[in-house]
């Protein structure tokens, strides 16, 4: 495994890579856990050759965001990419990936207005942005996402597809923590207090997907589920239940016959979502 | 020579050629003139194999613009193409360039508010995003631009360089007619009496580097000898006359050692552009 820190010898790399292998790319702020390496090994059974980014990008947080709490450990990260048999990690500094003078943005129209975006403004230009980068500096053949990050996962295939990036987007099931919490780096903000009323939101998951398998159809009906359960317990402070088209994004009032069910909400300072997919077949 | 109209057989025909050949590159919007046709000698010069793409792109024109009537001839390009041993003709349609369901822009902040941004609104959106979509499908090592653009010019090499895409961006300087004129696909909108009206503009320009020869160096007194020039007849209306720096675009009181002459102005119904960079070793 080696570690490319600079965007000219990532890009000398891949390109002579790419004349003979297929190049696997996971796309990280570090940190991590078990979902991340989820997203290597798809990478690595999807390409010859595996390459994991780990850049916490600052274009992503907003001002009142935790950009500079955001947990780092490159170190713990490399062990656990080396035992993946990741072959690059590319880790470059804030000032390589937007030097000064440094002005583009890409932005995603539609898509992110609805969910994450209402709040997080200017969250998905960053994201966008940042992954259009990582692709033209990485240029793999395959990119693994978590669906975990819905919304990101949906501006994503949207934006290779508008700007034609020769670049194959796979989705890969969120991992949980064996309670059911969906794996985030955020997770670790929270305290065994918060940990326990984290819960919550799977919990409402679980009941609206329970709801959705008996037949309910109706939006209201559906959410307000999850409004008793997340309300159940201080502390928990909702910022939506979404359910929505799975995509575009747009609220809709009955799910026909795939929909998908959004959740944010803070757990004292921690902001975490969850999803899932409403199918027929679920 | 081949000409390919689908992005699919366009980007395996580039990938495939990127393993052993340098690829040159020059985006057309057609109706191809001896400026377009230096462009595509550099290109040749500089790449073992040339494309060009020709491309009315919709996204670049505002509403009130020439889009409808933006003059077309695709059999006589080929054949001028033809002549200069062009390899490969992409020539999209609108569906294949924006399908339905298209979303994403890209906007190289700063740089677009200047000049023709002031009036164009969103042009140069149209210009970035089309210029990056046709790089991800080309793949060229090396693409090529008129000067005459100049702003256009500067937007693509700051994305260039702002998203890391893999491309060296090399500017070619304006092509002229024998009287001066500087050569574009919108001439042929003139009628005789207009034609002979748009001379002024390259005739401002060479006053005012005259005057730049002679030592003067304050914006205001450059300028007003372009108004001056331009004002002499009826039927030329100035959108502006601009000294600024070459690199920013931002307006100067006064150019150091370094700066751009940038002209826009109505001839008729025809808008017309021009520039020169005011040097020492002018």
């Amino acid at each position: 495994m080696k570690v490319i820190k600079t965007i000219q010898e990532m890009q000398a790399w891949s390109e002579e890579m790419r004349r003979t292998k297929r190049i696997g790319f996971v796309p990280t702020m570090g940190y991590l856990h078990e979902g991340h390496l989820s997203l290597v090994r798809k990478a690595r059974e999807l390409g010859d050759v595996v390459v994991v980014s780990i850049f916490v990008n600052p274009m992503q947080f907003g001002p009142r965001e935790d950009l500079a709490t955001y947990p780092r450990d490159f170190i713990r990260d490399a062990e656990l990419l080396e035992k993946e048999k990741t072959d690059i990690i590319f880790y470059p500094d804030t000032q390589e990936m937007y030097p000064q003078g440094y002005t583009t943005i890409i932005q995603v129209k539609g898509l992110e207005n609805y969910l994450c975006g209402k709040t997080r403004t200017g969250h998905f230009i960053g994201v966008a942005t940042v992954v259009a980068k990582l692709f033209n500096i990485v240029k793999p053949h395959v990119a693994v996402f978590g669906q975990k990050d819905y919304q990101q996962l949906k501006i994503i295939e949207r934006m290779v597809k508008d700007l034609n990036m020769d670049v194959e987007i796979v989705a890969y099931p969120t991992v949980r923590e064996a309670d059911g919490l969906a794996m985030s780096s955020r997770n670790t903000y929270l305290n065994q207090e918060e940990r326990k009323k984290a819960l919550l939101i799977y919990a409402s998951i679980r009941a609206i997907e329970a709801l959705f398998k008996q037949g309910e159809r109706r939006a209201a009906t559906l959410k307000e589920k999850a409004h008793e359960i997340l309300g159940s317990q201080p502390g928990v402070d909702i910022e939506y239940v979404s359910i929505c088209d799975a995509e575009t994004l747009e609220e809709v009032d009955e799910i026909d016959t795939r929909g998908l069910l959004a959740i944010a909400c803070r757990v004292g300072e921690t902001r975490l979502i969850d999803n899932s997919i409403l199918t027929e077949d679920l």
